[in-house]
């Protein structure tokens, strides 16, 4: 029996999350569910972004449901620093897996691309890079003020995340792997990245292996997206490069993520790519698909992927059977979501 | 009369250069130019990438026109940290000017977005960030490797970037300028970015702002590049952002870069954003078109800029020119051109 931590969070967060739970219970009865009062809501009425003792009881779960946390009334890195990525970092989640596909009956703002020919999958590492947080300012607020930001890359991390990149391609059909990042200007880094890389595709024979710098794949992603199937890279530059699949892909509606610790010594997070959408919020309009995906991926993590499979493909069939100008609700397509899966 | 360095480089870096200073003698009669045997060939031949001889040369001249330097035969970061890096950073060239414009004739690969909507221009810092090399491996090869890369951000050299963008956007029909960071990740740098960008603000009342976390602003450069006017972000996030632009409006066949010391009291560097192309080297094929917009860019800086437009204004009425299908060689356009401005 499924244990799931449910942060439902802030804006849309909540209206989505309530259809992705909606759907998971159709598909998984037992599943158990504990709500988390997290976000931008809680710390203006608390203070507090996430108590030790939340943190403690998100551990002893399987996995964590997301749907978006964050309010433009909190100033930046509050609650990214304090909960995402404390969540990320503290529960090992060095796979950050962002799938984007160009599904039929959505259009892609590229032209003459058609469904079905973007299908890409962006491993994120996770836990290091520029996102650790070593950083510092001195003298600030004066002329003489400096500003750093370390990233701090270990073999042991980019071994991991690159081996489960491979190991991801080997179970798809094109299986490919594109390494990406900047080896030509940051040679430290890059170099461990690139050594690695070439180390472990050496255990993936069978694997064709690219290598790009991170401008030309974020310039291949708009004029040619079709090339990839799995990319693997660094934290900052994977943020980047699966919001410009995303766009390529029709936008965020549909681009679901997961932060996994795929030996699930940790409980893994799933979450829509798509943010409390303030401006939405409340209206019932929010599509709840991203959060939908990302309960597919969570399903998969827990080994149930057939169960994914279905979920994935429901949201494929509604997708593709939208008529356009006539928007659903978020209820609605909850309702459709877990019709098709029952 | 104006002395200009050239270094041609290697691949189509000659062919494209050799119509640039055809263009540009036209334009500029007294022209004085001497040429630099730098790049991917010249370090094969002697093992050197940039004597110090050479560097106190090219700081005697006004500007350094430049083709392109590169081939894969060149270990990674060797003539970028070598030759192309250490000249942007001895000569301070901390204005890193890249614009982007749908030409009429030209095609995005966005469905619907139309010649004249897109024109931007990028202001990438130049001379700090991640870019300035201070980083290292230990235990390298080893299990335990760690490896660094350090961003350096100084008070000084964020301010002076940030005015010159505000500053840009002044003469500019739209007034607008989009801080791009990523300070809800990077609180150290993005704070004194942020800062920084504030106080600036408040010298120019009269313009247009917005700030936007990288990672949207690469979204949105997809989904709406015309809503940019003057971005300005750090070294790395610019070398990003930049082939963006240069996709969504159609490729870096006419992307252009000054790396600019706006106070000339070093000498700056123009060139375009393409590599040497081996591909299509020797071929004739080459389209010098983004040589010849850099070579305005340079006509720009040097205070001439009536010539600079019209040469902008040469190469914008080539291209609306072309008839699809039937390419035009090197030394074609460049003909064209030169006989356009004469
Ligand atoms: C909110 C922020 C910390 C986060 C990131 O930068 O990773 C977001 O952009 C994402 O991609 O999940
Ligand atoms: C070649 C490389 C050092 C350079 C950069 O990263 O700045 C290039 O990509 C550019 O944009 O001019």
């Amino acid at each position: 029996m499924a244990k799931i931590a449910v942060v439902a969070g802030d804006g849309i967060g909540t209206e989505v999350v309530a259809q992705a739970l909606k759907v998971l219970r159709v598909i998984l009865p037992d599943v158990e569910t504990t709500d988390y009062d997290l976000g931008a809501a809680r710390y203006h009425r608390t203070g507090e972004v996430l108590p030790d003792s939340v943190l403690e009881e998100l551990r002893g779960h399987d996995a964590i449901l997301l749907g978006a946390v964050g309010d433009p009334s909190v100033p930046p890195g509050v609650l990214e620093r304090g909960l995402l990525l404390k969540l990320r970092f503290d529960f090992d989640q060095y796979v950050n897996l962002r799938p984007s596909r160009l599904w039929p009956g959505t259009t892609s703002p590229l032209a003459g691309v058609k469904p079905g020919e973007i299908d890409l999958v962006v491993v994120r590492e996770g836990t290091e890079g520029l996102y650790v947080g070593a950083g510092g300012n001195l003298h600030p607020g004066t002329p003489a003020e400096v500003a750093t930001e370390e990233s701090l890359n270990t073999r042991h991390g980019v071994e991991r995340v690159i081996r489960d990149a491979f190991a991801r391609a080997a179970k798809r059909e094109r299986r490919k792997v594109t390494l990406v990042h900047k080896t030509n200007v940051l040679t430290h880094a890059g170099g461990l990245w690139a050594r690695t890389f070439n180390a472990v595709k050496a255990e993936f024979p069978d694997i064709e292996t690219e290598y790009q710098h991170v401008d030309a794949a974020a310039m291949f992603l708009v004029s040619n997206p079709q090339r990839y199937d799995v990319v693997v890279t660094d934290n900052l530059f994977g943020d980047i490069l699966t919001d410009i699949a995303a766009a390529v892909t029709g936008g965020i509606g549909l681009a679901a993520s997961g932060s996994i610790n795929p030996e699930r010594a940790f409980p893994s997070m799933f979450e829509p790519v798509h943010g409390s959408a303030p401006d939405i919020a409340g209206k019932g309009i929010a599509d709840p698909s991203a959060a939908v995906l990302s309960t597919a991926l969570l399903l998969d993590h827990l080994g149930n992927p057939d169960a994914a499979a279905k979920v994935t493909a429901a949201v494929g069939a509604e997708v593709a059977a939208r008529t356009p100008g006539s928007a659903l609700s978020t209820e609605a397509i909850g309702d459709r979501l877990a019709a098709a899966v029952a």
